[in-house]
């Protein structure tokens, strides 16, 4: 049979095929979906779950006219494929390629960018008062699913856009799967939906109905319409939470099937309003391994497509821990000597290893989904009645309860521990996941204590010190490895606002914070080997309270120095440093190393640094350029 | 009659009355809060609206031992009077005064900080996982408004608690307003609810069930669990909202009735888990003029109490405007040139009057609620659609929306504007509500630019700057009064990153952005007339890009430099100033003014400048020692 898919270049190509060429090309898409995700890791389960969804609405709909709003592009690969991205998918990921997320500056097909999750209906809200305001007659689609629905802003725009009756289609792909197992009493009612009884009957009944409709030639918005507050107020006696907003409400329907789903959504588009549509599918369909072990399959490594065999994780004992490993081990440790140590996280269990905590003791560590400002403000209440809340959240995802940080937790000086895990820069999920503004925004906020590790021995350390100092720290680190292979040593007090020198020198010092402090060492000596010449490495451990003393030792000592931060330069560390300086009437040259006033797209870590010169070479050079000036 | 009020200290003494003397209790403190609003201007429409509420709460419950979490303290004067704070209740919002709202480090009452909305359920639910963990048996009460309930960490929180089972009583006080009229589908669903049949009889049902139970002595929470599976179906069968999320439902019940409502706070209490009771409550009850003008009378003017005549605002023709009238009347005038523009508040249309546009073009000026990362999102919607919109938020609310700013804008560098309202210290709402740290958060994120407006006509002139250039911006400026009787002249477009030299001087130069430059070219023609020092004085006008090439002459001129900003100095305006002239291998001397390391608390703005030394008399002592030390 020919290959369909190797001819669709976008999606005007899809809608040239009969409705009855299209399960072949789900099964296609599906296949090559998983040949590329074999050789190249990116983000699996959901895509494979949206195969038909993506078909039926690129079929369905008039793209890029019509606007399709990805809610997390984790489930947008077919989206990809099919919008004149299939050549280049290989390059999905990496430095120079295509986005592992929605971008519109890759593709006018990609109507809103899709990094961060619970913001489609927002977005979608937004373009669809625009068409009113403009007279544009074009449908608007949000894709979300049941674990971004439970983000705080996905329903303040159910509520506005029920409310304001404006004229869009939301579809919740319900897979029953965050990244882990999803939470929450909404969880709970999809299923009682799903199963009930009742809306079973609904379901099939209004299926049939448009479907009816459709066939007799029918308008079928002006049915409805007639039909009027009959029909409505059948509606509010079987009302669910959807409706409660002013939205109306269809399915559930097969996400798998794509004759139903087409025919829905091309009736569907005929009906005025917010309305949405429930359909259900399975997160890694079509590959068995995939649909057996979820959260393992979100974003497998390379793997055997045959036998859906992973390629082996390195010996635990030849390389050093990941930092995430460390903060999950350290955390059991700690909890298992003092019952009111708490782990919450907002749906990163398992990539904080905060899952660690929660297989041994289930009551000790809660995951709230993705809600990460009641993930905040939850600990802060914890910690209010006296418990100490380890609060893990991403760095990048921190962003989106600062809020809460500062009027919950820092005004009302509570013990909360937050640990901002992906901090600095996060290689391939790119734009939208760096980690790198929590510097400035973090240090900004009076009674906050931030503390950035330079391995994972002083992480461990670090939550140990502030575990044992009652006041609000925030710890970050970043995705990756360790240091050593022999990390598990006894914790040990760190003084909080105390640095220390790291390598002995004259003339020109580096102060660092962070992982970033060991490639200065690495620098330092090579200079030292290629030179001579001796330049100082600190590690300043604490961007807040910065170690003043300590600074006042190197102002009086050095006759330049260079800050080197994996963050925004901007506001960031060296700023830090500098505000400090000027106090001590510093004559010396300062130079700040870190990430330039630009977005940085992805890339491996280390391809990243390079980019933002930062890396080991650029940091060698910059010795020397300063070393000479001297 | 002897006067009750006059004896409670503590709510110990609410409770050793007669439940039939509440009623008395209820009227003595309403005229006790209309006496002293009308004499000391504070929130006052609101918690007139909670007396009995709160009587019954406190009649009902053991605080301080069990838990009242009162969501936004707008409603909170009742909880504060009869919690020890009657006899200095006069200094409410008063410099060394208490605060306009709860916080625990004024009385061990309240419970937790409430100054923004939307996070009381997230906090009682961390308090009720708390007691669960430490084997307390105390009650944890969250009362929120139906305004406050549209904020996204609200729907976290229900739905995380409801999933969660833990055991926490929500109070929606339905008075169905914000401070402007609510929006959105809840709002018509809440309106719904009250009025159907179905929860009419379902309210009656379950209001006489448990008074019958509790007449007859039988313990509720058993026959409820016996009930169980059957009771359950009942429940989803007649399914609403809440429920939806695992909360048992009880409601609408007359929040003004202090018996029923003391009634119900017993008997509800003795049921497990995460219950919700739905009360209805008249905004300003008790008092005429604010029953019946509810927005103008949520936070008056002083006022004559038997008339209700407000003291009369100053004659406009006789003081500048306010910034506020200068944003509504100047978007107006925009919005009147080009249908592209469009205006977007969340639930701040009066306060930043937004309701100029929102009256002439009421389909072009959009309240979204209490619901910021939506308005930031819908924003952006509206952007990549083509449209202009002016998004304006309240510089503290703006925390709650960062994410948003960065992920849906910058990132894809979207034409929106946004107008940080009430930045800098704000005066009698206090630590929660300065808008103090949105320089430097807005600072470190690339593609932004930052324009704050030395007074009300370059206010004018940089939104006709920003909506010329097409890129996003954030301009903050203050709450209160600009500086000209005649403000309203053509507009001109202001160069994006040039300031101007608005004081000529020698060796010492201060760099200013905001209206402070005011203050401090006044300091600086004070110090002149004292002294003949002439010093300089330089309205910098744009934080981000800062003029570099103005700070180049700057840093060849001048020896010294002060820096001075309405916002906290770590990482701020003067923070940006550092790093520019470290480029410059600057030698001179920098002093940053602003607010230092600290929580700021209430008072009026001028006490509060002074408070942070960044007032006349600071600033002129600040100029004579930099210059002497020439």
């Amino acid at each position: 049979m020919e290959n369909l898919l190797d001819h669709i270049e976008t999606p005007d190509d899809l809608r040239k095929l009969n409705v009855e060429q299209l399960p072949q090309v789900c099964k296609e898409l599906r296949d090559f979906i998983i040949d590329e995700a074999s050789r190249n890791p990116g983000h699996f389960g959901a895509s494979l779950g949206t195969v038909e969804l993506t078909v039926a609405l690129h079929y369905a709909f008039n793209t890029p006219e019509d606007r399709i709003v990805w809610d997390v592009g984790h489930q947008a690969y077919s989206h990809k494929i099919l919008t004149g991205r299939r050549k280049v998918f290989h390059t999905n990921r990496k430095l120079n390629g295509i986005a592992g997320f929605p971008n519109p500056q890759e593709s006018e097909y990609d109507s809103f960018i899709a990094g961060h999750s619970s913001i489609s209906i927002s977005a979608a809200t937004g373009m669809a008062l625009a068409a009113k305001a403009k007279g544009d007659n074009r449908q608007i689609v949000a894709v979300i699913g049941d674990g971004a629905l439970t983000g705080g802003e996905a329903f303040e725009a159910l509520d506005y856009a029920g409310g304001s009756k404006a004229n869009l289609l939301v579809i919740l792909n319900d897979n029953d799967m965050a990244i882990d197992a999803n939470v929450g009493g909404l969880h709970q009612y999809l299923i009682d939906v799903i199963t009930s009884q009742t809306y079973n009957r609904l379901r099939d009944k209004t299926w049939n109905f448009s479907t009816k409709l459709s066939d007799l030639g029918l308008n079928v918005q002006e049915f409805f319409r007639k039909l009027g507050h009959g029909l409505k107020s059948l509606f509010f006696k079987e009302s669910n939470l959807f409706e409660s907003l002013g939205f109306r409400y269809f399915g559930p329907v097969d996400g798998h099937n794509v004759f139903q789903l087409t025919r829905t959504l091309q009736d569907i588009q005929k009906i005025n309003g917010p309305k949405i549509l429930h359909i259900q599918t399975q997160k890694g369909k079509g590959f068995k391994p995939a649909e057996e072990g979820q959260t393992e399959w979100h974003a497998p490594r390379k793997f055997d497509k045959n036998t859906g065999e992973m390629v082996p994780l390195p010996d635990k004992d030849t390389i050093p821990p990941k930092y995430q490993d460390v903060f999950g081990e350290t955390l059991l440790e700690l909890a298992e000597k003092d019952s009111r140590i708490m782990g919450i996280t907002p749906a990163m269990a398992t990539g904080c290893s905060m899952n660690i905590l929660m297989k041994a003791m289930p009551d000790r560590a809660f995951d709230v989904g993705i809600a990460e400002q009641h993930a905040v403000t939850m600990s802060a209440g914890m910690a209010k009645e006296g418990l100490i809340p380890f609060c893990n959240i991403y760095s990048t995802f921190m962003q989106r309860a600062y809020d809460q940080v500062i009027h919950d937790v820092a005004i009302q000086k509570l013990h909360v521990i937050f640990c901002l895990d992906r901090a600095g820069l996060v290689g391939a999920d790119g734009v939208t996941h760096h980690g790198i503004v929590d510097i400035p925004f973090m240090r900004a906020i009076p009674n906050m204590t931030i503390g950035v590790p330079l391995n994972e021995i002083e992480l461990r350390n670090m939550m140990f010190t502030a575990y044992n100092t009652p006041q609000p720290f925030v710890l970050r680190y970043p995705r990756g490895n360790g240091e050593f292979l022999q990390w598990k040593k006894d914790m040990e007090m760190l003084p909080v606002g105390k640095g220390e020198c790291i390598r002995a020198g004259e003339k020109l010092a580096i102060l660092t914070v962070g992982p970033v402090g060991n490639t200065a060492k690495k620098a330092a000596d090579y200079v030292a080997e290629q030179t001579g010449n001796q330049v100082a490495v600190y590690n300043m451990r604490w961007v807040k309270p910065l170690d003043v003393s300590l600074l006042q030792d190197v102002a009086s000592s050095y006759t330049s120095i260079i800050t080197i931060e994996d963050g925004v330069i901007a506001g960031g560390f060296g700023s830090a440093v500098l505000e400090a300086l000027e106090t001590m009437n510093y004559s010396g040259k300062v130079t700040r190393m870190g990430i330039p006033d630009e977005f940085v797209p992805h890339g491996t870590q280390q391809e990243l640094y390079k980019l933002c010169g930062y890396d080991f070479d650029s940091i060698v050079k910059q010795i020397e350029t300063n070393y000479i000036e001297q």
